[in-house]
């Protein structure tokens, strides 16, 4: 490897998939294969894995390690990136998890903020990241903003500011809070040089026209993102809003049932892919909702098993 | 007047004024006639009065009809739209400046709910501002919602959804909660009927795309978002974006210095118009910092005096 | 009336009543003398009126006077003390229900800070209650905290060291937060020269140990709190803890139900006085809840009708 | 060892140590030696280590082993318990904690729960510490709240009582968070059988009165709470008001410099016990403070260096 490249750049539609667990409730790497194959076949370029979504911080160093060989290795040759979450609850395993996901050539790391123990400011903040981007140098290393999960509201373009400066690897933010004045003060930075990517399915549109171009998805509707940016790019302003409605919509089924990767899983499950269940203090959602999920699949188009 | 037409809609650029106090706290309405020649003369069409930055809170029932009042008469012919805020801290209060702000012939009334005791439910929630839009029947009803100011963190799009139904009067809602995702649900009740107006400067240009197109501004600049507006239906989104930088470039200023209506009024007071000082509990910018807020103002290009 | 004695203190054990509404909604102040007597029966020394439980902040300025004034009347020669809550949204309301408050003859006042706008700084809401308090000078005056409520967090201990050197009619606190080191050092403030009251049923006996010898009740149990007293005066701590568990146990009860007002006004039906309705935005414990509370409260060994 | 005994219960005065780091941030168990000896010398029973103060959050499985394993040899012969705290980010590594705190002859283990991902109910809290529990079976289990650090608001109590048919290890919580009406719910539980240990050094005396008699101290006065308790016993209110007073005034010291671990690092440090820094995210308290520091622990009259 070497050097990350200066304009280094995720491009595409980026999933951020669930992590499969057996019954027993150990991690199911190789369930990996097949989720790959069903995430290509959806126009998914990418995927940043073992995230909010990916229930990364309920696993041990171990699992995660097994968890991330397992994405890099099935995603080759089908996927353009696979950008490995590193954020724990103490920073020696952030680094320890860095070090592994440059050794196992991922596409680039992202890290959060521990959130017991809260960063008080932005500068200490900056010091956190800079020791785990470091540990990856030659991998490219993204920032992750999820406040609304870490109860961690620091000023996000302040923290990618005084990054840029001491951070070699550092190349942007994947930002999954709501606040669209964070998006933009974050976009501006060092001149738009940082690349943003927004966690929220249903902000794609409005994050376009503040040039925020790539989405990490909590769906795997690759095509639909691919079509509202089609649009907006032809300025057909009334088809990328359909677009993103209907991807709204997909979220707001969510809310009827259960959040997060409980969600995610049950969905899956609805659409023939066995994920299996979240791990504790996470918890399924009910069986007994399922016949209801599916039909909601179903009415939105999704094909349902 | 009458029944308020079905399609009753504000336009063009509305802006939230504070409230001029003297200078021994009690409200100053004579102050209002130069304040909307000034807003005119800055291309703004419309205004919300009594709102968060108008300080409508911290004025007695019989201060806010005095300053309702003299809005509704200086800016006849002036400026096309005078929104009056009746929200207040109890039902009785707010019906009688629904009431009140009918008879002397408000363009539209706004109402947010108390934040003592919180509504539970968005049912609730409705039976209230039923009750206050009920008191000015021929006058267009708008709901107001800002999560952050009240702490009242119910579904708006649901709470718009229940209230079309039972409110005749309802036009639509006043939006200055920062999540998006809220704006566009809200943006699709009734098939987006409703009008939305967003209270967030810097997130106009990104609400367009949601088909919302009206803002009530912070600032006084008109200008600004009429540019901002052309370029984005020219499909201009360079352009567009430069705009709403500067815009957001206004707001960050406000954060080195203070919040609310005492930077509202200490920015005025830079460029020349003297609103007095803010009431208590809040306390107004210290004397000090004046110059450097001039400065800033001066370096975003504004005609400081 | 005249100055008010350093050494001033209300004692017994206070009760903060409802506010009875009729069936449509408007105050009803001619149940204010069975309540009275309902009170001065179960061993009530004193009335806290119109703050949370009262809804003061629900009601009308003019509405609050009419409730006042027949607490005042009615509690003459049955009561040995009718502290009159005057917090409002805002300064100028405030004012003038103190002034009328000690016009008709309030044994003391007490003032909230408004939560719409919140003071930042202790220095700030002692300016605020400053100006409140200087509306009543003879009247002694309590600072109300109730941080859950008001979402207001700043240090009461702190605000009373410098109200207490610029409030003449300062002479103490109502303090229903839940934090007892606040308490603690509340307490100690000026020597522990200031009387503070607290606001939390099931925190007296730790109070107790703290100084603090007034609760202001949710419930109207002053034989409860009497025996709870005398068993800790006493030595025995046993008894005492087992009274402090009885008055919890009744607490708890209302977490089965409803919230705030709504409970009390249900209980005290079940108790044969019948308040009426609470006022939006709060909503009355739904009616066929009604036997399982009379039940609990009947376990609980009270005089249920 | 075997089943633990019904009636187990820790006694006397536990403190919550530190952990010591090297100065290139790598633990350092060597330091535990004289930090036990230095504990012992101030009349302290037992420890309750890698908890919130002791930075367990901020360190990894095998560093948090080695500095357990320190502790429950170094503590041999001259405290009477460790108690092991093993809550960690993720359910494995709790697990895995246990296991070994088990192995290695803790006294006794607690856990907190998860607090990225949050139990959304008390019945899910449970099933997890269940998990916890059952490895390591023969050792006293302890449920560790601490809600303003996790953001855990569950109802404490109702975890007790799901837990107690469930967990025959459980023998207690540790609560350090600050609402005494949990403390008193907690303390009920199974008719009191359960052991409740306070984690707020000030609120030590009000806590007597509920019958929680085991302070988990902040500091490492072991000789002040002796001296309440007695003074408490013998029913003399005045002296051990005046003892809690002193301690309250320790913990009010903190707040004039820096929060938590790194504030009895630089406490330690004045009074001659060099612990290193804290990790990041912490900070340590800057240098220059050191001296302010220094005076106000000798104005208390501690043994200053």
């Amino acid at each position: 490897m070497g050097q990350v490249p200066e304009d280094f750049k995720i491009t595409g539609a980026i999933a951020a998939p669930a992590t499969a667990l057996k019954s027993n409730g150990d991690v199911n790497p190789e369930a990996v294969a097949d989720y790959v194959n069903f995430l290509a076949n959806n126009e998914i370029d990418g995927v940043f894995v073992l995230g909010t979504l990916g229930e990364g911080l309920s696993l041990s160093v171990s699992e995660r390690k097994e968890v991330a060989e397992a994405w890099v290795k099935e995603a080759k040759d089908k996927l353009s990136s696979v950008i490995v979450h590193v954020g724990a609850g103490n920073i020696r395993d952030s680094i320890e998890l860095a070090q592994h996901a440059q050794k196992i050539g991922a596409t680039a790391i992202a890290c959060m903020l521990p959130s017991y123990f809260k960063p008080s400011t932005e500068a200490v903040a900056v010091e956190y990241i800079q020791q785990v981007a470091a540990a990856a140098p030659e991998t490219p290393f993204y920032y992750y903003c999820i406040n609304f999960m870490s109860g961690i509201y620091l000023n996000t373009a302040k923290i990618l500011e005084l990054a840029s400066g001491r951070i070699p690897n550092l190349r942007g933010a994947k930002i999954s809070s709501r606040e669209l004045p964070s998006l933009l003060d974050s976009s501006r930075v060092c001149g738009g040089k940082l690349q943003i990517m927004v966690g929220t399915d249903e902000q794609f549109l409005p994050c376009l026209t503040l040039g925020i171009r790539v989405p990490v998805l909590n769906s795997f509707l690759g095509s639909l993102y691919k079509r509202l940016l089609k649009a907006f790019d032809a300025g057909d302003m009334d088809t990328a809003r359909d677009e993103m409605v209907q991807a709204r919509k997909l979220v707001l089924i969510r809310s009827k049932y259960i959040d997060g990767p409980a969600y995610v899983k049950a969905a899956m499950k609805c659409l023939g892919v066995d994920l299996g269940p979240v791990r504790l203090p996470l918890e399924d959602m009910p069986e007994h909702l399922l016949p209801s999920l599916k039909q909601d699949l179903k009415d939105l188009g999704l094909p349902v098993q």
